[in-house]
């Protein structure tokens, strides 16, 4: 379970406290955090309480959304939380088309620009941005970054400890393209954070709620997390997935269920 | 409105006889017709209903899902269908994963034997298969064959006038590389047919009925319109639309605004 990291996602309604003690007594040591349950929790006592009990914080979620007019200054706070916790990378989600646009090949250029004028202060906090590519099924209303080729070519003009790219493979298992990829994240170093969720179906209103824990839907997951492996990824491995059912459950559960699913489908 | 055809599923509980008195009153001289529909009004009733009123088929859909251990006498009797209404187009919906199976890779491989073994009955027919990329929300229970680029590789080995593919906005709009693959596709002389529907959010439970009409939505169809023009392509223009909202209202009204919409944002 050396590589395991358990997304808070995953269990969302589990309070912090009691997420990091339930962490520790499954010997748990790595968790991804997300901003909002950070920032309600608090985030010096959020960044107290996982160093106190020896957790490592694997990525923060999220920063991006850059079709938000106040962009630059909530992804400055963001990186500036990143920073707090011990967090080395920050998760970006672009966001979708602005209101009213049909034009994404213009929300795409400005995803580029926009992380440009991120990068000094993401340097000197030494945080690094990874853009996540979503599912297609996202590109309007949360995310016009569809693909880890895309991700991968909005990360080319900037240094690779600056700016890397997530694969998840829930939102990338279905590109023919990806394996390719995947190697050239390798080679370019940019493989910043490696998440885990299944595609199961049929998909809920809305589609967010609707992935697999490991296992239980069509995803060579396996196959992925080899594929990262042999492109020079030694990180973590995070679980993260979003699941109404799931979320009703105990959060020790959750992730009793998370790491069997990890280790017979992932590891 | 020349180029302008109605697919049926736009008007999905329009009975056959309606739709085409409802087409002949607004001047509407194609469509596009559903095997499930045409069966249940009667294969010859409908071939002679619409030859009578001077109505083109612009399309059949739909064959493929090579998933069904049926699929050869499926497609078979799918090609029939189309040289009986003289639908010059047989349009193709590959099929997801076999049960059970997490490899997509052989999925997509068997698509391509499987079209191979349908081409000479087809160009015996005289009706072209048209593979159709949907978009990869669907790959794992509808469709593995999720991009243009995908479609157009499964149809290479064969002539054109046997196969070729469906530009389907509604599918694609989100690929950056769709301009590429249209230009090539109408370099190899591929595109078998364009079918317009917007997309909008959020999308329902199992998400296949949540299309929009041109305009309703936020993709580019003007664009493509004229992207399909610039590549040589001058046939038909499908409207095809999928929402319960859509289907619960009288057909001529459904007929009305769709060619409203179609005027106003494809045309």
């Amino acid at each position: 379970m050396t590589r395991f990291s358990f997304n808070q996602a995953t269990a969302n309604r589990w309070p912090i406290p009691d997420l990091v003690a339930g962490c520790v007594e499954a010997g748990v040591t790595r968790v991804g955090l997300w901003r909002g349950q950070v920032a309600e929790f608090g985030l010096e006592k959020t960044a107290a309480l996982v160093k106190d009990a020896g957790i490592e914080v694997t990525s923060l979620c999220r920063g991006g959304f850059f079709d938000n007019p106040q962009w630059y200054e909530e992804n400055r706070r963001a990186v500036e939380e990143a920073q707090v916790l011990g967090a080395p990378v920050l998760v970006l989600v672009s966001g979708g088309l602005p209101p009213g646009s049909r034009d994404i090949d213009a929300a795409r250029s400005h995803i580029g620009e926009s992380i440009g004028r991120l990068v000094p202060a993401t340097v000197e906090a030494g945080v690094q941005l990874a853009i996540e590519p979503l599912h297609p099924m996202f590109a309007s209303d949360r995310c016009v970054v569809s693909t880890l080729g895309q991700a991968l070519d909005l990360a080319a003009p900037y240094p690779a400890e600056a700016v890397g790219v997530v694969v998840d493979t829930y939102h990338v298992w279905w590109d023919d393209s990806v394996w390719a990829q995947i190697a050239r994240a390798g080679r370019e170093r940019r493989i910043a954070s490696f998440q885990a969720a299944d595609w199961i179906t049929p998909l809920p209103e809305g589609v967010l709620l609707g992935r697999g824990l490991p296992g239980e839907g069509c995803i060579e997951l396996r196959r992925f997390r080899e594929a990262v492996d042999a492109a020079g990824y030694t990180g973590p491995v995070e679980v993260e997935v979003f699941h109404a059912d799931l979320w009703a459950r105990p959060g020790a559960e959750i992730l009793a269920d998370t790491i069997a699913a990890y280790e017979a489908h992932v590891a």
